[in-house]
């Protein structure tokens, strides 16, 4: 079972545009005129902005335009005319997702577990680290393990070899399973909103070195996790998904690291399914996340 | 029914002090040997700090010290021995709860839900506000308020008028439900530990003076509320508890404040539920809340 | 502030059909060509039962077809044509709420806070009980309290004569706020989806008179609650919304009631928000809430 | 890192006695004059059975009392005083589970990920199962994989082999991580609270085959699942934990089995933790999960 639930013959369209009247008939026009069947749609007004988000799913079954020339019809007829954004996808297209690891296993176990049992629409063609431990693990999942060791002296040039590394595998976007390295803003400008971090997050947040001992320290009484895009500003990427768990003054700092370990590989699975399912439209440093 | 759920003739010892062998085993001697009847008894051992912290509830239907000796008793027998810290609190004995409140009524609401329906052992002798918006509902419930208007001049004269109005109604503790107004250190030394405060708290946190705003422009998917009792530290003082709630592009900043309403008043009257069931304990800047 | 958070003169309509092509584009293209600026629209299509769902709200302002006029220009132009059922709602008419209270005051609390903190665009016309014990209350907020004692010998009578009073009232929806009576299968035909219940849900469930002290002997370690409209089957009509809280072995049955009473009233007063909004529709025995 | 975070020199002591003064006395007596340093101490009085329950872990750095004779002189000392029932575990013993299998992997997964990563004080001797799709998963792991197909005819007999092979192992506890068989009550009466199963919860539950699709048509907000010690009595066993996960009309039924294998696991891994750090207690039919 895929999660996407849905044949394979289905396009994807992402929009968004200056809001004004008689854009949401131009498009579901569009695709009823050429006998496209529409499986989902959901559409945002940011009234704030002034921004129209769209999201439509819709059959190729019958569809009278040819697959190739979707993108260029929609394009001349549809998104100049009302300024569009947009983005095409195609369902029977299996996006290529590398992970980033260091040490820690916990999300890549989880990402691990969805692509191992098929639950998801995804290829996996590499997994890199910085450092050797998890080479076992990845290599019993038959995937190609790439230990990319990262010093203050290499940095540039291991990450103009990552690209290279990651291109050649024709990787779509990029999962940062724990990886402890800040990467460049030239690195991130090359994967716009196509690489998922996860962090913690705590209520208050506590920046520094040890946010968990200061959660401690505190007395918090949740900690959370948060998946986001990464932008040249650390950590203050869109957000894709959050969530808590709670926690009590009988847990010692292990045991918050141990439970915040257990909510960060939940929420960044959740936000990696978003993504899998192009149900995410960042605008500014917001995302919409259709339902 | 209340829910301390238990009969008036109690008593409540909340004791911390430096771990070794033998405390709980010599409390509870001092209980069974004076023919007490242990009810709760929940302990906790902090073993980063090396910190006993416990609480035990008992019945005195049988207890062979007269109720007015225990606190001496106690003393003198164990606390000097062990260097403990001790509250002596009686089942019997209603608390006195003053609020604080400024325009917004979600809060006091719900503080008035749980005290009119009898849920809470709890007296409310005053209302004091900033503001007059609120006296026609205080009065709906028979409960004196008490119009105390704060400027930059008048700030210090008027909170000693407070403390004098407070003493006067013999109060025990203060809920601030959504006091606009940031109190004096002065203020805050007069009654520690005593004062409960709620705010809203966000994944990251927003500084300034629009978190809601700033919430939004982020795109959070959840906002909590936090409460705490106040120190001299604004908002910075040890947590009793924290919720949140969550939300999606689709909430306007209006929505989110609503939220965020929805969240506070919750989060406040379990807050407060638990200072009025003697289960806080607070040690550093951090509270031991017992189950 | 009210939630609805728009200005008045908008109207909203719920449609649902057999789905099929053109439904969204005609619907938009109606109000566009006639001048309504659309402020949220929401659709869903239930593949399985091949049906549309769709919510629309609008500004008047400019709209150029009379209000009194768009039920029946829309009823000719488009319902018959797509076999829809529809409603039409108008964001200036302010619903007319009754409740029904028998002795716990906990729901009928939060209902007036939401009330009396013009959070909600509603009225409340007046408050039907067969118990005496909450007038007090009522006659607080200056709502007319209605005493309705119901016997087994009088039951009919009795709910002949609410039917005339929530009838001179003109009220609109009908709230149990913990009404512990059941309702006839002819009273409940006089308001289809229009009156909605609370009750606590258990995980299992377990049937009889005292469900709390069910969950206490299994054990359960979450207690919840469900919000749905009232059907002819007791308990199984459409659910507008549910939700949970943590418990534990250390809550006495008497906690498990008291736990189960914070939730009941949240869930219900997101449920009234919900059918306040004009956001929930009911389609078989499954509401579409709408977001 | 293991979660159970204390040196391995360490007894955990689970009580359950009928309750009386001075048992947690006469306990903690025994640890410390025998210069046992208690780490955790947590105890709880079911006030409606009258029976004390109690879990205390010490170290055993300096305790006077040899291992192997702890368990006999506390029988002899204080058990039999009491009428105790209790169990002594010691925290350099590493427990073995078996896990059984069908052919769903989600849940299987996720213990495999807290094994792996060396989070759980814990040895998996051998996966059993009823069809061979897991086999090649598990062997990546190099656990022993037996495959043993149960039909109506050799059912009897299988379990008879499936206890023989457990026993050849020393398993001490068995994991069903969606194991669909019915296990006989012989074979459930070879581990008393040693069988730990998950299953889907719904409110309000379903009874029949096909719980998810009840769910869908009734239209759910909140699916759940819950974990338990297997009973005679299928599904009605001891409760350990439970969870949600929110739902909407949007979710088809596939998406409600992918969510509720979500929260499954999720749910199984957190009661096998309480399960192997010795933190359950089953009492009648219900647990004490100590915190």
């Amino acid at each position: 079972m895929t999660i996407l639930n849905h044949p394979d013959k289905t396009a994807i369209l992402l929009i968004h545009c200056p809001d004004q009247k008689g854009i949401l008939a131009a498009v579901t026009d569009f695709i009823n005129v050429n006998k496209g069947n529409i499986l989902y749609l959901d559409q945002h007004v940011d009234r704030k902005a002034n921004v129209f988000f769209m999201r439509v799913e819709w059959s190729l079954e019958q569809f009278s335009i040819p697959k190739e020339k979707i993108e260029d019809y929609f394009n001349t007829l549809y998104a100049l005319k009302f300024q569009m954004s947009f983005r095409l996808y195609f369902g029977d297209y299996k996006p290529k997702m590398a992970i980033f690891v260091s040490k820690m296993s916990h999300c890549l176990f989880d990402l691990l577990a969805h692509y191992s049992s098929d639950d998801w629409n995804v290829e996996i063609p590499c997994i890199l680290s910085n450092h050797e431990d998890l080479a076992p693990l990845v290599e019993q999942f038959g995937i190609p393990f790439h230990y990319i060791p990262i010093t203050k002296e290499n940095k540039d040039a291991q990450e103009v070899r990552e690209i290279e590394l990651l291109d050649s595998y024709g990787v779509d976007f990029i999962v940062m399973a724990r990886y402890m390295q800040i990467i460049s803003d030239e690195f991130v400008a090359h994967y716009p909103n196509k690489v998922i971090n996860i962090h913690h997050s705590t209520l208050p947040a506590f920046v520094g070195a040890k946010p968990y001992h200061a959660a401690y320290e505190r007395g918090v009484k949740i900690i959370g996790a948060t998946s986001h895009y990464v932008t040249a500003d650390l950590d203050a990427g869109p957000i894709i998904e959050q969530d808590i768990i709670r926690i009590s003054h009988k847990d010692s700092v292990e045991a918050l690291i141990h439970r915040g370990q257990e909510i960060e590989k939940i929420v960044l699975s959740r936000a990696v399914e978003k993504h899998l399912q192009r149900k995410i439209l960042v605008y500014q440093n917001r995302t919409v996340v259709f339902s």
